[in-house]
């Protein structure tokens, strides 16, 4: 469900190093020869390039791109070019220094991340700042947040597929009972999300649905300004139909009076190796316009051919 | 700091399981064969025996371990032979299905192993219930042993030894008024004892003693009976001074009318291959008796050899 492009003859490493090396040479910088690259390249021969790049040139491909490339456009070469644990540290970090209660960064990470991709992203959190990332989250937000927040970045959930249908029967109505008392923050609803399992989750909010006839994130929108609110219908996208809440995320910062480069740039380079493929499905059914065309018309020069090359239609 | 005594020329794993087969065979069982085998064996030389076991006659050694024998010494056996991520998985499951407020088993699993090593019990845990460790504790457990119990078992605590002065300094403070006000299940305490680092909270309490002119321990004793407060006391013992918690434990198992066999062997089995030399001195230094004769004293048969045995005082 990738839509990068990894050409069937790929180049050797060291050949991949010596071109973005000519890509920084001189005057001016050859863009279009770091997205023939980087642009085509998967997880693990970006972060070979990386380790080859430094032992051969002495430098840190990233710390080059931070010098060479410029705005938008640096952004999302660098954030792609990140193994991908890393760059959820880095994400996370980000979000955690520059918190707000609006910020879904966590959440994604959290949840539309597998319970081993998550440790991972843990792993790197400490490698590159000397802290845990639940400590930080801990630190950083108070409240409802916080009693949201912390545990959904420490869960590490069973990643099998095996349900308790009794439970789930059982979890629901509780759910159920607890958002009609508009007790959206109680122990009940937090231990829930974030202990179970996705797919006993997914069981759970299929058997709220057939119970009580509505979808339970339809009940989660009493207050649609209420900004927890939205961090728990969050998660509940994020666990269940990661692909729907993205091409949503592309909606709204498409759709802005000016689009929003943050998130765009982020679920592209997250996402474009994972299921971007489903995820433009998504959009262009809620949307009736394709995600390229989209792209294409509100952003412009290499960074609109950085983000078509990885969701799959660049210039080559 | 291991007690364990590996023999210089150890017999190969197929030798091992030939004899362990032979220990088995026939009427009665050879329990010294047993011991003299798996009471010199470490952790990798024990998963070995296991695995080579099975594939040479077909049956899971545990398993006819619990059919060979039988009360304190086949616990011990079992414990032991089981690889130290899946005996804590074991042990936390035990602990969860019949949790008492007084039980610290779940707080020794989270706080005196490194983070690593509770991260592979989380794993372990996966494998063989088919749920995760927070998910059941979450479950099983309300109030405020819920509060402190779920973050604790879920932390992936950064495991460097980079400390942070004026975060300690500050965070002492806070501890110390909220211990005054006795507030003790407020976020707060809950936060820094759950997230920071093992030197970060060894740092902060060394920070506490001295402006404070006490040991925290001492001031979260208002109420000897509180068994939440005992709970934070073991926490803290078990982050930052292991040795002298497991050598406590061990005095109260054996001082007790009649040695509580429980704790005495978990003690023993999680501990030998790890630091039982320490808990050792530690034992002698506050009892005056050498923790084998104490032992010996206590105990007897099988059960007393293969504790004995562990703790380096075998009958070889």
């Amino acid at each position: 469900m990738s839509t990068l492009c990894v050409p069937s003859q790929v180049p050797s490493v060291a050949e991949d190093c010596e071109q973005l090396r000519k890509a920084f040479a001189g005057w001016g910088t050859n863009e279009g020869l770091i997205i023939s690259i980087l642009g085509h390249r998967n997880a693990a021969q970006r972060k070979l390039i990386r380790q080859v790049y430094a032992e051969t040139y002495g430098e840190d491909l990233l710390k080059v791109l931070d010098k060479e490339l410029t705005s938008d456009f640096e952004r999302v070469v660098k954030l792609w070019t990140l193994d991908p644990a890393e760059r959820d540290a880095f994400l996370a970090n980000e979000a955690i220094k520059k918190w707000t209660s609006s910020n879904k960064v966590l959440v994604e990470i959290a949840c539309a991340r597998s319970p081993k991709e998550l440790l991972l992203a843990r792993e790197a959190y400490h490698a590159c700042f000397k802290r845990s990332l639940e400590e930080d989250v801990a630190y950083h937000t108070s409240g409802d947040f916080r009693k949201l927040l912390v545990p959904l970045v420490s869960s590490y959930r069973y990643g099998g597929d095996d349900v308790n249908l009794t439970l789930a029967k059982t979890e629901a109505k509780l759910l159920h009972q607890k958002i009609s008392e508009k007790a959206y923050s109680c122990d009940d609803i937090i231990r829930i999300l974030t202990t179970r399992s996705k797919a006993q989750i997914n069981a759970t909010l299929n058997q709220y649905k057939n119970e009580f006839g509505s979808d339970i994130n339809k009940n989660l929108k009493a207050d649609p300004k209420d900004e927890f609110l939205a961090l728990l219908r969050a998660t509940i996208k994020c666990l269940v139909c990661p692909e729907q809440y993205f091409a949503k995320v592309l909606r709204l910062s498409i759709n802005k009076l000016g689009t929003e480069e943050g998130a765009l740039t982020r679920v592209v380079a997250t996402r474009a190796e994972v299921d971007m493929k489903v995820i433009k499905d998504a959009y262009q059914k809620r949307s009736s316009v394709p995600l390229e065309q989209a792209i294409a018309k509100d952003t412009s020069g290499d960074y609109e051919k950085m983000l078509l090359t990885l969701i799959g239609h660049g210039p080559e």
